[in-house]
């Protein structure tokens, strides 16, 4: 399959007469457009600021005519490079198309063009009282054309699943050129292949959404939380479960380890803090465990639930409980867990986000493996994550640039070992080319080779995110 | 693209020898296999028993060898034809890998074969606390694994989406006989293309399911429900667009129209009855709606919703309310609603399942314009279904056997005004034999290319269950 890079110098006088002001080739553009959160810089030949539908059109044939790269880009807060100009190219920037055409209270869902911030569509549906469950971290940062491109997910994701359950149709246009409409505007719909699905988590390989349409829910109201200490992971994952197979499904389950307690320690209530010392000091060999339980739904029904779960963590050993009941309790907790990404990035000067995913009732074992991976490549490994889902964030760092080879091979060896408890490479941040080297270890070649077909079929010339997603030397 | 049928009487005696006693040829055999729900008849020409996945795949690659058709079949309850031999071939019978591997609660998923009954699986999960929420109206005859080639749904798809939403990954047979294994054991996996979702719902013809991995939900524990009765279908479904922007999301709502009512209203208590009588005397014009909304959770919690709910569709004018808060009044209200197919079809010589879905809130304007089709055509239709996600089963009806001409026309004709309003051909049963010719109705030609595409890429011999899906005319 060829690989097709930048245009020339030639074809990018003809893009610039083409689209005008709306192709952008100054510094700051091809500079800001040449970054994620990946920490890659790959900045691209020219950008497409694109407005609508038939500009996306016009790229993309031209793209084939004249055999240049075209890479769909959101806001860029990818962590997988998956929006990067790896060879140059064209990036599309569909951050000005953000209408939110329609929240239609009637049908109970929402129309909107991908450069929606994911943030906004959920305010704008709240109003209307209705919810758009997905939640990545980034969602107010995201947009929505984006998350469905990644299929994105968040904490939510153990009640609500992640974005691919809310795409029920989407516009889009292949990379030949053709614009396509695939599923339906209703909730149900089995009429022939599941194209929507394709697309969603493609990366933006098999096609550039331009319209999606979006199942919402009815807003639940209210929410209410606990955080709660327990001896070891073990055990709070004994608790969680528990929970699940008692009744309960929670609108978000999160856990620090041990290693992440500490270092956001300081930010919890002095009786917590001073429980965690005298179970420090009975000699853990693990360390605690925080575990961060969320229910929504009306008000004396969240209520009730943070009660009973509480009991159950009770009964389940937990050494401290903190019930966050009203807005600012539970943002104190949530201030907690989100305060672990950054301080880890703050403390280290070499960082590599793993977001490998397990079934839930191996997250122990998993985060029980990680001190050998770290004894043995002297690194040291922060894990956090999707307790209800069997998301881990396996922050993997060092505190010099030299170590950086050894927190790569770790990084690797925390895959295998993801795959080896049956799990996958990569529960939300997607392949990129982060990733890509490591496909062949989760996907056998018989699906590469399906897949590759797939994308040979869609993108004959191979011009739409070439080199994401499969393995480079394989092409 | 070829079109292969049945096996030569050479490759029967072959096929007989590779399977000995599992493959049958019996007329009864034959004949069983060569019915479903369709009432459709077309017998194949013998029928593979499969007792493991090394079976399917010795026959999948006779096939390519020797260029005839298979045609994959779980329990036969479909609707469109879907698993039938229309030109022979062997029949791929999968009822007896039915083993329930696990039901995993620590991960809160379950591991079972194609031949596996939803019911029974609903059971076993059920006996762990756990759930598994899709329910077609077959759920206690029809397999977990023609319900992921189909991807089945029912009431439920309110609250809990459809079969496409619980599988997290497959292994399956291509038509090539590759073994694949797709997506993740895990609740999230962002891992490449989604396979697994291009597999449920192609309606058996790009791969055979030989295993599949299941998210299951904790138990709900309780439901309680409320019937009630309104002066025509746009109060009711002001009602149920009211009862999910205030906040509430039941586990199902379902609507019977004045036609429906009337057949089986004797079923109803004495003094609904009464309110209905006592409307019809006011006057109304479309007649009244009979709605069902039920509601799961923790006891107190869905006893306090269906009291809201009533307080809602009081506010919405509702003429008569019937709770059924306890199993006895579910079981009644509910008979209410299953009665009305087999009291349909029992009365009347022509009937015509089409299962057209809308947006919910045209819903009303989709029966409301069902009048004009009666006259039109001298015909009977039959409305009711599943409000909360617009897919409504109409009932085309004529009391003689010379009029079918006539219920096909407005069957069409149906699916032309669903299309119209937003919504699409079929929401639960699929295209299989009976709705291919309407297919380019919904699927644009670009759309329906690259659906082709893919089944090239997937069966380039065309063997698996050719001719399903794809208009006929275009192979």
């Amino acid at each position: 399959m060829p690989y097709p890079g930048a245009p020339s110098s030639d074809i990018l006088t003809l893009l610039a007469r083409e689209f005008g002001p709306d192709l952008l080739t100054d510094a700051e553009a091809l500079s800001s457009r040449g970054r994620d959160e990946s920490g890659l810089r790959l900045p691209p030949a020219a950008v497409l600021l694109a407005r609508d539908e038939a500009q996306v059109v016009r790229l993309l044939l031209l793209a084939n005519e004249h055999h240049f790269a075209v890479i769909p880009r959101g806001a860029g807060t990818g962590l997988a490079g998956g929006c990067l100009a790896e060879t140059g190219g064209v990036v599309l920037d569909l951050t000005a198309m953000n209408r939110i055409v329609r929240i239609d209270t009637d049908s109970v869902t929402a129309t909107v063009e991908p450069g929606v911030l994911t943030g906004d569509l959920r305010r704008a549906a709240k109003a209307e009282g209705l919810f758009y469950p997905p939640d990545p971290a980034s969602l107010d940062t995201s947009t929505i054309g984006g998350n469905a491109a990644t299929n994105a997910g968040g904490p939510a994701c153990v009640k609500y699943g992640t974005t691919r359950d809310y795409v029920l149709g989407l516009s889009a246009v292949l990379p030949t050129g053709e614009c396509i409409r695939t599923g339906t505007a209703t909730r149900k719909g089995v009429v022939g292949y599941d194209l929507t699905r394709l697309l969603v988590g493609s990366e933006g390989t098999l096609g550039v959404i331009t319209q999606l349409t979006l199942k919402l829910l009815p807003h639940p109201g209210h929410q209410a939380c606990l955080a709660a200490v327990f001896a070891d992971l073990g055990a709070a994952m004994r608790a969680i479960i528990t929970v699940m197979t008692r009744g309960h499904l929670p609108s978000a389950m999160e856990f620090l380890d041990a290693r992440c307690l500490k270092l956001v320690g300081d930010l919890l209530p002095e009786h917590v803090k001073a429980g965690l010392a005298a179970g420090s000091d009975k000699g853990n060999a693990g360390g605690e465990a925080l575990v961060l339980i969320e229910c929504d739904g009306s008000e004396l029904e969240t209520l009730r639930a943070v009660d009973e779960i509480e009991s159950i963590c009770r009964k389940q050993g937990a050494l401290e409980i903190l019930p966050a009941l009203d807005e600012a309790g539970r943002e104190a907790v949530w201030k907690v867990r989100r305060s672990v990404s950054t301080r880890i990035h703050d403390s280290c000067a070499v960082y590599i986000p793993e977001d490998i995913a397990v079934p839930i009732g191996k997250i122990a074992d998993m985060v029980a493996a990680l001190p050998e991976v770290e004894k043995r490549h002297d690194i040291v490994i922060y894990a956090f994550g999707h307790a209800g889902d069997g998301n881990i964030h396996l922050n993997l760092t060092a505190p010099h640039e030299s170590a950086r080879p050894r927190v790569e091979a770790a990084a690797e060896e925390c895959v295998r070992l993801a795959l080896a408890l049956g799990g996958t490479m990569s529960g939300e941040h997607g392949v990129g080319l982060a990733k890509r080297h490591l496909l062949p270890l989760e996907i056998a070649p018989v699906s590469l080779k399906l897949q590759r077909g797939i994308k040979a079929l869609l993108d004959p010339n191979n011009i739409l995110n070439p080199g994401k997603l499969f393995p480079k030397e394989a092409l």
